[in-house]
């Protein structure tokens, strides 16, 4: 199997599942308990937090642990609800993951600005207002498309006007330089999309923040549960083992695949993106048949989010960009990983081709039965 | 070690690990990919909620998946503050886990009748005026005392009257059968107290109820969030390989303790109780003394709830039952597991025994120094 959808979630690295085996025998315990060896396993979170906290160069106080990054987006509406005065405004990217979209419409009905990307993607400050708003919510790189936002530009457009910064950057933590990006005043991440384990994750939040899970003084307040010790040992493991990627081979296979195919589309072409995603429009037939079209030949891509599968519609990402429903309904998210070599990005574009003529004779075989009927 | 907190945690089962590996190997895929092989690890999650539907004999459709309890029992009054009208009121066990009681306190602020334990700790339906609530939450077992509340006397009671029955069942699954909890609309559980991983539990909801996270379809809208599916099957297989206990070795424990220590009381005494947790009022010295002397001879016990330790206080479980602070404060919970022997237990007593000779003779000591200064 040649996996092309690592923006849905990666397989375990082997650093995360020797670091949770190993807290899974050592540090068992409650780290809440009341006896020595309780605290033991309490260290271990705070060497945890502090080993993130140097990756991230972020004050480790910020970094509160919780099961991902659906939580985390959760909880930092839940926040800034409590926080805000009632009628408080918020600014939020129209591409944001559903998790974010969703929680900003629970908490702020009616009290949005969305944000819209350019044609090309991408989620800028200039020229936007933000006079009437409390805080601003822009991703870091768009988990359908790849396409980055300047979060460095939000965050100092918001600090200077004083208000309140968060930035989804689930798709971008393991893949893309983590320096600066405690700039951002709350940051969503989750581990099972850098080869650590699924259940898994971390926000930075202002040291008073509140909204996260209630019950408990874990987190210093901020998120309740037990915490999962083997999960955050395991995640750290897998932080510090990614690596950064390279967009050389991506980018070699999109000029390779448009010579393939000259109908063939990219979305956000010419727009920064992640090193690893390639969203590409392609000709004649729904995203569903290319899907199902390239597994049979083991490779495995995707149309959209893992979490929109289901909900149908065509994607808010590719509406809100102006893509219309037809072109988006053949989009395909092409997104590899660390691992994948020059010889898998060359034969997913054979697979392509190959798939490319068997869907054209099953059309045409089904064309011709409908005649001789 | 001999380990007598298995109230705060457990260790995890090695067939919980060995599920955990095996589907970190197989059903890594995102289960909401559009492909076959994600269909796989979808199918997986099924397989284990049909699993576990049998367990609970309950429709494998009320079970939702999620990070644990503490989650669980927030969704449970989320879901309640959306759906009732505003102003409505429900009754709340006193003796709650401060998740329960402080995820109530925060969507039902002022609209909350706390409903007290009898003198032995019990929280019985008998008496209690339910005519103005909408619904209750009462706990199966109590985590720091033990003692069993009816809850299947509750949600016979909150059928008959129309009103909706919560039950926060951590502490009872796992430890308990498992028959007739369905009578209950909502039930919450964790993972960690049955010998699953950290980080995972599950809920009994109504199809259609809402409260948990947003952002995504996964577990029929009622609980965003890419599925933990390693964490689902060993969840699974820890709740299919726990054994029922037997309460025979600690009954005999607290018979030779009343012996041992004239003054010892027992909480609860009389109660029904899990069959592992003994709640005892040690003589002269505090929790935290005991606690120490105890973890020198490589014993684990604790005071309460290792979720309130570092918040200081007595226990609001005590309080509620009328135990005074005094008392409180020299409180230790024995809770033992599935492999303490006889031998652990007659062990624990003769630690017992000793700490407080150790404790004694430090006393002595240093009122000796404070008499020769």
């Amino acid at each position: 199997m040649r996996f092309f959808d690592h923006n849905a979630t990666t397989s375990q690295l082997p650093e995360a599942t020797a670091a949770w085996l190993e807290a899974g025998e050592l540090y068992w315990l409650n780290p809440s308990s009341p006896y020595r060896a309780g605290a033991a396993a309490h260290a271990q979170i705070n060497g945890a937090r502090a080993r993130l906290a140097a990756l991230l160069d972020v004050e480790p106080g910020r970094i509160v642990f919780n099961s991902g990054a659906t939580e985390g987006n959760n909880a930092v509406f839940a926040a800034w609800a409590r926080d805000f005065c009632t009628g408080a405004r918020i600014a939020v990217a129209a591409t944001e993951h559903p998790s974010v979209i969703e929680s900003a419409a629970h908490y702020f009905e009616g009290g949005i600005d969305w944000l819209k990307p350019s044609g090309d993607g991408v989620v800028c400050p200039e020229g936007v207002n933000l006079s009437d708003v409390s805080a601003v919510s822009v991703m870091a790189a768009n988990n359908e498309t790849g396409i980055l936002n300047p979060w460095q530009d939000w965050a100092k457009v918001c600090h200077k006007r004083g208000i309140l910064m968060h930035c989804d950057a689930s798709q971008w933590i393991g893949k893309m330089p983590l320096a600066g990006i405690g700039a951002c005043d709350y940051v969503t991440a989750c581990a099972h999309k850098f080869g650590g384990p699924k259940g898994i994750g971390f926000s930075l939040m202002p040291e008073g923040a509140r909204g996260g899970l209630l019950g408990g003084a874990q987190e210093g307040g901020r998120r309740a549960g037990t915490e999962d010790v083997p999960g955050i040992l395991a995640m750290v493991a897998a932080l510090e083992a990614a690596e950064p990627g390279r967009a050389e081979l991506r980018d070699k296979f999109i000029a390779a695949l448009q010579e393939a195919f000259a109908e063939v589309e990219i979305v956000g072409a010419g727009s920064p993106a992640l090193w690893n995603t390639a969203s590409v429009i392609l000709p004649d037939f729904k995203s569903a048949r290319w899907i199902r079209a390239l597994e049979k030949r083991d490779f495995l891509v995707s149309a959209g989010s893992a979490c929109s599968t289901g909900k149908g519609g065509p994607s808010h990402v590719l509406a809100a960009m102006g893509v219309d429903a037809e072109k988006a309904s053949r989009v395909l998210r092409i997104s590899s990983g660390w691992q994948t070599s020059e010889e898998d990005w060359d034969a997913l574009l054979a697979a392509l081709i190959e798939s490319h003529r068997e869907l054209l004779d099953e059309a045409a075989d089904s064309n011709s039965q409908v005649i001789s009927i």
